[in-house]
């Protein structure tokens, strides 16, 4: 039987990445202490690993595919196959920074300034490219935690992970450039981009993924409208896809439904009312194809 | 630009309180050990304060709106304006009363016989002004914990919080009196609600927690009907608000939607199937506009 | 007033019982170590007693109805009437087994060879009866827990249960045979069910119950499809149900909603894109009645 | 080489059976989901085992020896040696009781009033032995677990494990007769026991888990005395063991040591202090040979 | 039978004061959520309070004694007869102090600048006391709770509990003046004080307490020394208290023993093996009686 | 003022480290999130670190001295000086080992089979040099974690630390050969080691350590002889260390006192009372000086 394997990443993100699977008609089991969980897929197999290390397994063809932040794809160099961006949920999660830190009292001003100097990272290989882009020689070693405490007792700068930076601010750490933004992708080799079954196979699950991750920033609403109203109202609505209308039992009304933003809400639901529409009710969605 | 300072409660309501707010449409960020969460909308500022001290900050202009329990509005006498009630679910939430408690065999029957007692609360000034409006005269102590279990070795009696008295039972207690009932309420300072952009802001945050909170005990009902069963159906669906019909494609056949009362539906399913509604389902909704 | 008394499942199962109560329109509430919960009907009583004695007490009249294993109600040997299977979910649970199981290099290869042997089982009363309706006499013994680390040095064999067989496989157990496959049930007693009031009751919550069970594992499909793509659309839907289709205000567009298996979504939503549908939305449902 | 296995109590015993252990000078190591721990003498091996099979494999000779409460020896009706007690604080630790108990209010005031009823208790053997002792007939049946819940609605009676009867008091039960007491034993096969090699080791495994024990509620006083008062000191002491007295440098200096039950220290320390004793310490034991 | 009765303080000191009656001699048994727990003295009963109300019960009369902070006797303006200080360990535990704090750029330099200013602390008593005897008049509020986080948006001071003042400063406040330092004691009420039984048994308890207390910053260190390095020995070891010196068999050896402060040893001990001490070594001390 | 920095081991043995320093003399506090904890002598600082970073910044002379594995002092390649080992304790703590292991069934069966071949391990230069040192040239890529289960599928072989092998035979993998062999070291910078004021400091540390590690595996017998008896019982003692031996005041009988290996306690007991010792005794030590 034609099989693809995929990375998942064990940690932090392997419990939203199950939620997630489930949303999308997935269903993994497995005890928290395994490595290798079941779904309910025959054609599928799973395996659990660092994020760290997903792009090098499937660069080397022992993953077909595999999901981690595009912030170790470019640390390990791999060359591989993006299949789609996988942003959990746009209200709570922003994209990570891979960001200079120094001691807010430090000289340090530019990566110019890192000339001669000691830096400390979990991500050796992104720096050391980064130094060489910029032209810059300076001493990378490998951090293994609490790298934000290192400085400036021992070293002179540290390159860390941060979402809002407010832990950095907490140690007293000034941020003096960015190397880059990082999200979580859905990516597979290029052997398995090529074959037709896994080429076919990954752009569905990518599809189905893609329908749970919509989803969870959009809701169903749905009113009633008096045709007097009807325009006014649908001018309230975002203007992006049309909204279903269809005609009630009661003559001169009708039913509107159209899927929306979460986030644009709390802001139309006021111009809705005022502008005619009775019964307004929001539903939450499990799937949204695009 | 424009700023509202929320006072939202520390403690056992603030998760249900993040949840609600979440489902309104403001998404709350912000670690267990923080008073200071963030929020998704620039125009709002939080902070996380005890319910017993929210009222008298909203008084004191340093909040512009609060929410916390009526009990303590009244406790510390405070003069502001209730937006909303915020009853978080009526099948599982309970008004708590403010009572008054004695051992079973204690001689005190009613307020009158707390002359020259002894009482230990949590809520002093609640309890010296119900006193005074009984014409009362009696020791009033704050008890900072375990209330419960100082009748009758500590003092005579205790006025206690309580949702359903049956930790009071427990410690062979008997209800004498109820001073007051208490919810929990979203509500604001007099300047705040005179204050144009305040006023309009303080309402659609409002207009959104109540839709909200209305969706947590309301849901949606639909059915296909053929013609000969509609009046049946429909007479068997609470008269309070009038359901969407439409017709289908297969001729002499409706669609029937309808919200209402999650309580009722368990009443109405079998009288619905039996009146001879088809495909009966029941959606949950993240939010109801009154 | 007339009382009905339901006995539901202590342990593993009680919270999934409580949620499943809770959709089906019933709330529970109890403190994990109370022994009698409330309910919000009050012509119901809840009992909370371990699966094994359910039937047990059912069947002597003390309890009117009761949720647990049919394997406790066959070890027990119970007479009562069964209301409804209750599989909490397709997807993720599997009945559970009583399965015979041996070292991996026993020589036990079937029931007859258990003659004069040693099993141990918590379950003794289902391995006797199996014994002897096979003719073998062998020493059952009770296990009081850890029954798959006896084999081989203290009992021959042991009956136990299992759903995936892992973690006898991760013992070097064998499976020999298996005795029976059980799922949990809601069943009341030959008395109950002949008594008007509480058949009819006892009828009403089982439709709900289903209800609510039918719906885990369902969702609701909506889309819209113009004329000319209307049949290859409804063709790729499941028959089992005739999708609800209804004309939309937009000359020539329908709107299609269908009750589908959830399992079948990811299969169905690529073919119904490929097939001219937009907007594809798929929703959660909390019940679904048959 | 000889070995001698031996069967720990799995469960609520455990922790303090391996400190015990410790103690006595016998390391062990092992998860706590093991069954199998290891043990710093390669002359023994352990197993993990409920209390309450422990006797029943200790005489089918698949263990040599075990622990176990004297109840479950009896409950089983076993043929063993016993080795020693193992009271492991006589400070917090009181014997266990087996207790008839009923409802407060029910009309049960002795065994003889059981003739007919039906009894829930984890012990059926013992309830069932001491019925017949007592030429009783009664309805005996396993309870699974929650016993003290059961009574009046399931049973009119329990028997169940007690150390205070502060639990059954709290559910309104009546202790009406007591079956047995029961207090940990270290026990052997009669087997073990006639081999020359197991006795011997088990008498000195014997030996020093009863040096531990020994030393648990034991403590060394140690004080100066001067000639003069040495007398009225040695008076205050327990008379079991003379104490350990040496001349001083000093001249007409003493000092004495005495091994005392640490239960009398805070009565004989102030008298000590009366009588003219300096300096006195208390130090704590790991092993008092007896 | 005479009874003492004495208040223990519930909460964070709980468990070290059921540890340090244990080595005093009395143990204590209560399960966590208990405020009655039991004790093995028939004259003693025993009550769990907060620390707050302690003294305020003693001196009513419903305890004979307590254990409490000083602070909470002074805010309570408790007349007490206080028995001994009860240092947990000086190694580890500082005395607490009330610290009036501000931010650190506030005007506020002394208690003079309070005038007219809003203050929030939990010892409302103690600071209106001081504010008194300061003849300054400022608004004192009662704080519920994360007293440190309501400067200055709340108030313009606190008063507030530190040990290091570590958390003070982590919030960027600052340390103006410190209203009293406090530790914990063990007092009891005027009338037993004057009863002979109570005071009779009060001394005895206290002398084993400060027994206990004392043994916890102690050692004894015990060395063997020969006649021609005795003298040197001797000077290295602190003068209070001489230590005790016995013949060995071994002609010309000496074995001397002496109770030290723990926290000397890590100096002494260098010096003792220099001077010629051999066999050194240090053991850990149930009670010092003083 | 003279001042040393000592780094201590962040994680899994940082408790021990600071109960040992306890015992030592020195009473370190720190929440558990700090990094810089605080030590109860004004001469020495403490850092933090991960035991693999230690020995680099001890060399660096960032810090004085540090605590950490040999393994790690080897894998940096640091020239360091070990002032002595720490074994924490020999009963319950084996050495951990540095191991090659392969699949049961690799062909792999030595270094030279590693040839060309894949390996992962979380100590890169530690396996690169002993590769180097055996003249093989294979890949040895950096593991983030769970490298056991990274064989076959994702390398051939891996290099793990591990105390008694379960875990590796647990995942079916086979011990090829053992890299090295390591314990926590307590090591000091060069620098350090010649600075007069550091040596001394140091030496005095390492003195108290060593007392309070060789007494965790030590323990004082006392016990009283006749004259008669005293040669037999003595006969009995460790040879090692000669007995003290002091006069009683009964004539004829002798107090004897020796410090003796736990671990020959069990064996010796049995042989003192049978040689006629009395009222023998066993007491923990906190130090032992050697």
């Amino acid at each position: 039987m034609n099989k693809l394997i995929i990375g998942l990443p064990k940690g932090s993100l392997q419990e939203s990445t199950y939620a997630l699977f489930a949303k999308a008609g997935f269903h993994i089991k497995g005890n928290s202490r395994s490595y290798f969980p079941s779904i309910d897929d025959d054609e599928i197999e799973l395996r659990l690993l660092r994020s760290q290390e997903m792009s090098r397994y499937v660069e080397a063809g022992m993953l077909d595919a595999g999901i981690s932040g595009l912030d170790w794809i470019a640390a390990n160099g791999s060359d591989v196959h993006v299949l789609c961006d996988m942003v959990y949920s746009k209200q709570t999660k922003r994209p990570v920074r891979w960001v200079l830190a120094v001691p807010e009292d430090s000289p340090i001003q530019s990566v110019k300034d890192l000339e001669g100097k000691r830096i400390a990272t979990e991500g050796v290989a992104l720096v050391e490219r980064w130094l060489a882009e910029n032209g810059v020689k300076a001493d990378v070693e490998f951090s293994w935690g609490a790298t934000e405490v290192k400085v400036p007792e021992f070293v002179d700068a540290i390159v860390d992970i941060t979402e809002t930076g407010s832990s950095l601010r907490a140690h007293n750490l000034r941020i003096v450039d960015t190397l880059m933004e990082s999200y979580t992708q859905f990516f597979c080799s290029q052997d398995a981009w090529t074959d037709d079954w896994k080429h076919a196979k990954l752009e569905k699950i990518s599809l189905l993924l893609q329908a749970a991750l919509n989803a969870a920033d959009k809701v169903l609403l749905k009113m009633n409208v008096s045709e007097g109203n009807l325009d006014a109202v649908k001018a309230q609505l975002p203007a992006l896809h049309s909204p279903t209308v269809s005609g009630l039992s009661d003559d001169g009304w009708y039913a509107i439904e159209t899927v929306v933003e979460e986030s644009v809400v709390r802001e139309i639901i006021p111009e809705l009312k005022a502008a005619g529409a009775e019964g307004i009710i929001e539903i939450g969605l499990n799937k949204v194809v695009a």
